[in-house]
């Protein structure tokens, strides 16, 4: 069921228990939302808990270090900033059909939750920051940096395409009262791990361009993550490169997996549809960004995606 | 003289023709208020005009295109976003002490104006908006445009320490006003030319870690630029990523100058004296970024340089 907000805010303040869901590969906005929500019904003197299937890194430790969870025994279970059951991750076959409360910010939500409170917002930090101002609490400068964590992070420090006024004005109050900003986006935005840098050399040496230098392509194999102690979770950047090239209008990236298969990412102007050029090699995505695998080895596939690539330049 | 935001206010109001000035090697901030400043006088119903040193590239061309100045014959000069008269570059010989009114956000104002106009603010377009704001004109979507360029360039697009509540209301007031900061971010922030790839790629190869990682080394030479197409105007980016490595205490990077004499730069993290490590080496700085020159050549300057880092990391 879709809940409005008043019901939401009536879910968390008639009950005493509660355990908060995280997504699996937590990032910066489930864990402020969940780290936030906890703080917001401690404060209201409820029992919360927490879980996430995977790990929480150690660059999170300013929102996690020294947090007392409590023992729940009935709660009710609230999932934040996870758009699919199934990104509960490991903990999906326990709790994927037992999620009483979403709280979300994708319109790619699957209305998996018994109820689920959605609005289409940059974060879920966003919705949980209104949810606190109309439940009193008060904002103190724990709940100030797990909030100011999922704003920033899910809008790449407030400069992707999904900024909105209603965030700056946020982050602006987080800012009066003594948001740590400078030690947040240190630790989010600045900080580049030595085997990052290692794998992102190795990357950058197979940049090609094609077609007038209308595209670029870049490859990383996993004998690159082994020279550079690097894995997966670190591609991030990289591939969003090729399509920041001055002139470039079509960005790919050829990954191999550890089956020793490939996929690609690809990127694109304003104009130039991504999921199309996937759409043709089997796979699917955004208009600006999209996936597919290839079902070929690496040389015949690079082949099928630069025709591909050519026709779709050619039709602009 | 200093003044306050009235009288700044009625010079503005009180006369009829200005000259804007800008600082040498334009950015976003400086062509923000001028090029804002410009339009706020045109709907005043003022005459004025526009100059700077050097070439306003391309990239501002959103700001530029289609800005018709005026004929001024004995206009009241006013430089913007321009700490010290020698940084009007070509400018300073004809305009150096003729300048009538400086609006500016630096600390290190040398107050060379007839008319010093200054806040401590994240970026002199902020001072901008609330003259515009004060003198009741139109924000439109081109004032907007200028001012964001002004606020998201100082800023890191609204990451660096600088950052402050007051930059973020505006953004958010710029953003429901229509701001195009899609379009402004990608060319500020997203768009890499392919000559500072090449530039990066050879620079980070020379990266050198010492002192168990607590240091890291990067050396960027003439060489570089001529084989990559850069220049020293693209080097900002790499400046900061020795300091940038996780564990990395103290970074500097060596630059070349076209004398063939070589530069430092250098960045460390709270508790370590940039400016103490570039003292010892007869420059100066501030405590998280400072430079220095070598009065010897590479080999010599980098042993000393790597002395005054070992020293400095032994005394924390």
């Amino acid at each position: 069921m879709v809940i409005d907000r008043d019901n939401c805010l009536r879910i968390l303040q008639e009950n005493e228990e509660f355990l908060i869901l995280s997504h699996e590969h937590p990032d910066g906005d489930t864990l402020g939302c969940a780290f936030a929500l906890g703080e917001i019904l401690k404060q209201l003197g409820k029992k919360r808990a927490f879980l996430c299937s995977d790990e929480v890194t150690a660059d999170f430790s300013y929102m996690t270090d020294g947090i007392q969870w409590d023992e729940v025994e009935n709660p009710v279970v609230v999932a934040v900033d996870v758009a699919d059951a199934k990104l509960l991750g490991g903990l999906y076959e326990v709790y994927g059909d037992k999620v009483d409360l979403c709280i979300d910010h994708h319109l790619s939500n699957t209305f998996y939750a018994k109820n689920t409170f959605m609005e289409d917002r940059a974060a879920a930090c966003e919705i949980i920051y209104e949810l606190a101002v109309s439940l009193n609490v008060e904002m103190n400068l724990y709940l100030c940096n797990c909030i100011y964590t999922g704003l920033s992070t899910d809008t790449g420090c407030f400069r992707y395409q999904n900024m909105t006024a209603s965030v700056f004005r946020i982050a602006a109050e987080l800012m009066e009262k003594g948001v740590d900003f400078k030690k947040i986006n240190k630790l989010m935005f600045e900080t580049k791990s030595k085997s990052f840098l290692e794998l992102e050399m190795l990357a950058r040496e197979t940049l090609e361009y094609h077609f007038d230098g209308k595209a670029a392509l870049i490859t990383i194999t996993q004998d690159m993550y082994k020279k550079s102690g690097s894995d997966e979770h670190e591609c991030h950047p990289i591939t969003a490169l090729p399509r920041q090239i001055e002139g470039v209008l079509i960005g790919a990236v050829i990954k191999e997996k550890n089956d020793g298969t490939f996929g690609i990412s690809v990127r694109t102007e304003d104009g130039i549809d991504a999921a199309a050029i996937c759409a043709k090699l089997g796979g699917g995505g955004h208009k600006g960004a999209a996936g597919a695998r290839f079902d070929c080895d690496y040389e015949e596939g690079k082949k099928k995606l630069l025709k591909v690539i050519k026709n779709s330049l050619e039709g602009i």
